[in-house]
């Protein structure tokens, strides 16, 4: 790994390119790639643009409140660090560095099951961060009832079950540039091949045994979306894997409205995939999403700074986000309706 | 600053280049930058071409007639400065400069608040042109009334007032390339931040106090078009701040014919925003614009030769007006309908 | 000019290649040059591709006759030489080379009015060829009446006027690369300004002064269409110039099935624009035209084998029209109907 | 031919550039290549990814079944190679290497008319193959019965006669990289100019003398379909061969559906054209196709490793297939419905 640059860069797209400098090539292939030929991971990042926004003018914005409310609970802003897989392949900071960085601007941090660092251990360490568990299935259900219970032991105060991994996406990119993200690791929660019998039934036994809030991750389809609801899910994250399962599904910023109808009056709505800037993160607040799951920018600022990178990127997204809702003439992220975006199909 | 070229390019497109091989990384940052990821400083350009010209033929077009009416005064042509900022960064003939040029072609030139130059010292300067002032409310609606009041007494003959600057958007390149525009500048008109407040009520008030006619810039939304002609506005200038400000919105030539059947038929309906063309400029004439404003050409032109610079890119453009004029078979720009344009989806 | 090639290209595409690098500066700006940011230039090609062709199977289609009916008479296959300016600036072989390419493969050759020969040099010349000659009014509707005579007397079969001339159309290409096509020319047939003046009330005179057929050249607006045919055009050919005039207009292929609707049935429609290859001359049959003028492809011919090579271009376009007959399922072009061709959105 | 690599790419998209190296100009523009502008050739590619999958999650997919039903048989997955020419230009092991390739992964072989080797030497060489008969009618419709005799007395279970080749395409490609294909070869089962003068009276014809089923391969209009399925065809296979006959056609993935709505309840309908990985087949097998045939991806296998490269490229296909059955919650590909598929116009 090369030296870390002394100052960090000022701009979110400058993190990417300077992640791509310090990482090798199969780290890079690891956490930049996607399935297939990439484009969903393509389509998820442009979606967001096929969305204008419309502006109003001459509001008050001299306050301006980026808060939301998710899960009954009142959030600073909408940006939360999406689960990803051993974080301390990007940098020695790891699991730990980015929830510190979470917790420095009150925002949250879901742990991977696949992280570098165990259940406890990241709780231990960043015990002030609002923090969720992401969960995939994979000894069992048993095995995942006692992860699920661990978690909560812990302080966790969610968790996110992964829907959309029955099976390892076809990754190009690691194949050809295979890479051990996390060598002589002993630490991961649980291990084992994907579940791919997990059923709506296990879900039903999985939501009955949680006693905090399970949202069902990687949902696309409204029939999904529905049925996750009548299983007990307290919501859904709109989600496909980071464009790193199944290439060609729609990306998320289309597939939000839809799920949004079908269930956003009942139950939170989130969404992850491709979000890279704050007109992305009001862009889903319009189109109904409770919260946004922040990826891949926050492990380039992992990389390139390690906590402190993180927290930056974190500093630029909710800034971004009370920018644009000023110029948006929306002060209040809550008060953000479909009226404030518009199809943009030129792009 | 290098060495001006002797002689002037010959056509509009170089003048761009020829600017950005003069000016500094600091400077081109500054005034051909935009917002966010720049999407909407490039849609701007590019959605003039989503509007396809309707050329009739063996019409008698050896009299061409670019002359429109703009706040019920014969201007010669539709093309007008738009403000922009410390224009001494781009040349030392600066906002006198442009200002003798636009004098020199019988345009009209919109003096920004945040000018190299003050209101009184441009109107010395070039007392015959024919000027407005741009008014950015920065220290509060009572210090913008005495700008006004400055103004009209110097012999600008309209406001715009910009709206949509409540804070200022993110600017990337500007970050990465950090510049000042006026070292040592001491003759801003008003400073301090934007005044996010700014309502409805406070432009009501200033269009009271304004005896000239006072023009809101920065409307996208026809809502907002349909408010400023309640508030007592002669007229709306749609723009998108030259893309500066919110990424993502409506480029201009789209949001343009919205405002037109809103408000057209009753207040004067401007627009700026990627104007590179005479076939901009038809082409937003038959949407219903009365004029156009336009902004980076001219500084470029400035660039590159000074107010000889500006002046010949204001006559290339004029010039191109006319041309397509007669080949669009309406010969008077006055006679342009939307009969002239049709979308244009393919591009 | 640099040496010709001993052996001419055995493919449509490497003759513009082959002609680029034999022709100066000025002459390719000349010829390949369109108006403005030359957006029509290129949407005549591509507008081509925006029709999928729809292949039937299993016809005999053992014999291939791609002849058509133009002003009543019978040519042998549907491509015809575009009139272009001063084709000795391409090669020393200019119209007259054109002409006999024309003759020997039973095309037709259209003689410009900014010929670098004169009509009757041409008629001399080449007496065997079917000739048209197209007419800039520039000096007067009694000088174009003259003029008329003059090509009728020496056996040009039809007149095309140009009506989308009124003035030359802005070519930056030509100002950054001034180039005088023809030195010491003194044959030009009719010089000055264009007409500008021109009216559908000189039309009708042309018409009646005119023993042979007139056509419209440069319509684009069904309307226009509508009244050529009520002034006595015998056909309108569907053209912008070759972009060359004003740009941002539609391309021809898109225009033209709204004037075939229009007046299809009543006169005979031809077109121009961004032809390049057989399947573009099958959809414009297909679309309604009765023949396909062919302008700068004809020009690289001559540019790289003289009169030689322009009649390789017309062998390889007529063949590829009857490849593209046969692969169609339509053996006779005259069968053509629109059912052979579909909108294709997505080029 | 250059040296082989000692080890097989792992991932699909590689073969064709490891096949670029090893094969010569000629013989990459012969396989590579496309008619025209090859814009067919392109969209066929391209033309998969404007379908988007919808993925359903947790369904037990812990089993998948690949395996389809094609003409009453049970294959153990959807993937067959397609006839193609001279397969010995890309490999010595031709012909026999790509159909033991096919034996060791249960795919079907359909041998080309045009091939390297003979009817029945194919037979002979890997008698365990399933294998089928793809007939040129050349020499005539006796000839063609005889050549349907042969074939099915030497175990070829179905003929897939071509209907798009009436006339060789425009491929300018092979003009500009002339190159034997096979050099001294004597074992092509029939020569002679294709019959321009087939008809479906013919087709009928070779349906009656045709003991196994005969299905007409090249078919992109409804009403085509309909007539094979008159004539008594037991299917059609959906083609633009492989954009190499006539340009701008429709790509084989948009004119699918059509033909599946048309007579997909009454025959088996294949399809072939640009698959280049999984998700283009399960996307095939969702619009209603029964099998794939898959061409140059598996020339380029045969190129980079001979059999073994051929079999390493249906491997991953299947494989990919598989994965995207899980992926999409549908573990048995009989079980696709257009449900599991949506227009994707963004791409």
């Amino acid at each position: 790994m090369a030296d870390r640059p002394v100052s960090l860069p000022t701009t979110l797209p400058e993190y990417a390119g300077a992640a791509r400098e310090l990482l090798s090539d199969g780290a890079w292939a690891y956490y930049a790639g996607g399935a297939g030929d990439e484009l969903t991971l393509r389509d998820n990042v442009a979606a967001w643009a096929r969305w204008a926004l419309r502006p109003r003018v001459l509001v008050d914005v001299s306050t301006v409140d980026a808060g939301v409310t998710v899960l009954g609970k009142r959030w600073a802003h909408p940006v939360a660090a999406a689960p990803m897989a051993f974080q301390v392949g990007a940098h020695p900071d790891g699991e730990v560095g980015l929830a510190r960085a979470c917790e420095a601007v009150a925002s949250t941090y879901a742990l991977s099951t696949s992280a570098s660092v165990s259940v406890p251990e990241l709780a231990a360490a960043v015990p002030g961060v609002r923090r969720w568990f992401q969960l995939y299935v994979r000894g069992g259900v048993d095995g995942a009832r006692r992860q699920i219970e661990e978690a909560v032991a812990h302080g966790y105060a969610a968790v996110l079950l992964t829907v959309d991994l029955p099976v390892l996406g076809t990754r190009d990119r690691e194949l050809r540039h295979p890479w051990d993200p996390d060598p002589g690791l002993t630490t991961i929660a649980a291990s084992g091949a994907p579940l791919a019998a997990l059923s709506w039934r296990d879900l039903e036994t999985l939501v009955a045994a949680c006693p905090v809030p399970l949202l069902a991750k990687g949902v696309l389809d409204t029939r999904d979306a529905r049925q996750a609801v009548e299983a007990g899910c307290a919501g859904v994250v709109v989600s496909n894997h980071g464009g790193r399962q199944l290439d060609r599904v729609l990306p998320t910023a289309l597939a939000l409205p839809e799920v949004v109808a079908e269930v956003g009056s009942e139950v939170d709505v989130l969404v992850d995939g491709g979000v890279r800037r704050g007109v992305d993160i009001v862009t889903a607040l319009a189109l109904g999403a409770r919260a946004v799951l922040v990826g891949r920018p926050l492990l380039w600022g992992l990389a390139v700074g390690g906590a402190a990178g993180a927290q930056r990127v974190l500093e630029l997204l909710v800034g971004e986000v009370e920018t644009a809702l000023a110029l948006l003439g929306v002060p209040r992220a809550v008060d953000l309706t479909p009226d404030a975006v518009t199809p943009a199909p030129w792009r």
